[in-house]
């Protein structure tokens, strides 16, 4: 069994992203954050929704358009294709896991 | 923000599901069991993937043509389209929080 809570022993500097299952059309991933945001002034811009949750630490995501949100763990949220986003923290203790599907969510 | 470990203050005594978001192709949603089975020689044979994991409880779910797997909190799974599968065991003790997607991950 897997358990998306086991964590590397050792963490990279860098965000770890891990695809848990996919298909052409969808992608189900792991994404470990320990600190790392956005570089100031980028924004991600995606093709296509992405609906994540946050099961573990804090994180705070801006939106160009709306005001930004903070999450803990157990909050989702669905980024729309092209909605222009970006992450401006995350806790590092703990990591953050997020669980996020990316596909067509309209 | 919402939050998946937010439950009713009363639940009702069949399974909840409740959908998250979703599309023609693409169904993410929670479902809170609380000692829910299913009933004795019937199997789920469902005709899309799903991908499942478990954030909140203990679950037991058999296979037909597979040795069944125990689920403690953050352990997941993808159940193949139609591949029959029944629930053996959810805790009410904590009540059960599922989250799946259903969609085509082959």
């Amino acid at each position: 069994m897997t358990n998306i809570f086991n964590l590397p022993v050792e963490l990279p500097n860098e965000e770890l992203f891990e695809s848990l299952a996919s298909s052409t059309n969808l992608l189900i991933e792991r994404i470990i954050s320990t600190g790392q945001t956005t570089p100031t002034g980028e924004w991600y811009d995606q093709k296509r929704d992405e609906w994540v949750i946050l099961l573990q630490g804090e994180a705070k995501i801006a939106y160009l358009d709306n005001p930004a949100v903070t999450l803990k763990a157990g909050d989702y949220l669905l980024i729309r294709a092209h909605q222009k986003h970006r992450v401006e923290y995350t806790s590092s203790e703990p990591p953050c896991i997020w669980l996020a599907v990316h596909g067509n969510l309209q």
